[in-house]
């Protein structure tokens, strides 16, 4: 009935302008829309979108309520060490505010953390027990 | 330098047992794991998690800081409107708090919302301009 799946994740931003080019500044593309209030990013599997903050609480139901962030992290998984310190490096000179710069964790891996623009929280790391898939999706090994 | 992915979500959240018994009552499974302070689920190509929300605070480098919900949404796409309304239904029998009942909306699916345990917020969709995939992977038209 409810399947084990995400198929769009919807960020609220405060200016959209501002968010878009902070994700441009990473190298993000857009995908083409015929609407404006709204940016669609193709990632795999699924799609991540931009939409207003006031916005996005009118659509849930409650208007007028200020939606909070930073208790849903947004991983991306690299290959390497060097990977995560270059794409943290471009996160930050793109503008987004360094939370905990990359370093070895607890559970055997490598991981650094910033928001950005609004505050939405993304994490980059490398996880050797978790190998990524060469089209870069993740499935998880017999024994996480 | 930063691709554009996602491979692992997660969920800050206060009791590891309540929101694995609220998700395992959605039929969600788990991914066997040696770690007793995470859960992990399976997506298309990625992972979706539960950790500790003060756990979580630390791990971004922020420790004590309250981490927010609602900004960040997470949706699921349904090829009926029939399979959105089962779903909600599912998860408000299973303790999920109601925030938008479905209904069809302005951009011309159909969709409710509903939070999870910890005000995690998932949106249930149905929109006819976005096919899924027989896997039930998203990927956008041509023409979005």
């Amino acid at each position: 009935m409810t399947p084990q799946r995400v198929t769009l994740i919807t960020l609220g931003v405060d200016d959209l302008a501002r968010s878009k080019a902070f994700y441009a500044a990473l190298g993000w593309t857009p995908h083409p829309s015929p609407a404006e209030e709204v940016v669609f990013y193709q990632i795999h599997g699924a799609v991540l979108g931009l939409f207003g903050r006031d916005a996005l609480a009118k659509d849930q139901g409650r208007e007028g309520a200020t939606l909070g962030t930073g208790a849903t992290t947004l991983a991306q998984n690299f290959a390497t060490q060097a990977e995560v310190d270059q794409a943290y490096a471009q996160a930050v000179a793109a503008g987004a505010t360094a939370l905990k710069a990359p370093e070895k964790v607890f559970w055997g891996g490598y991981s650094g953390y910033y928001a950005d623009p609004d505050g939405h929280v993304w994490e980059l790391a490398m996880n050797p027990f978790w190998p990524l898939a060469e089209d870069g999706s993740l499935t998880l090994p017999e024994q996480a």
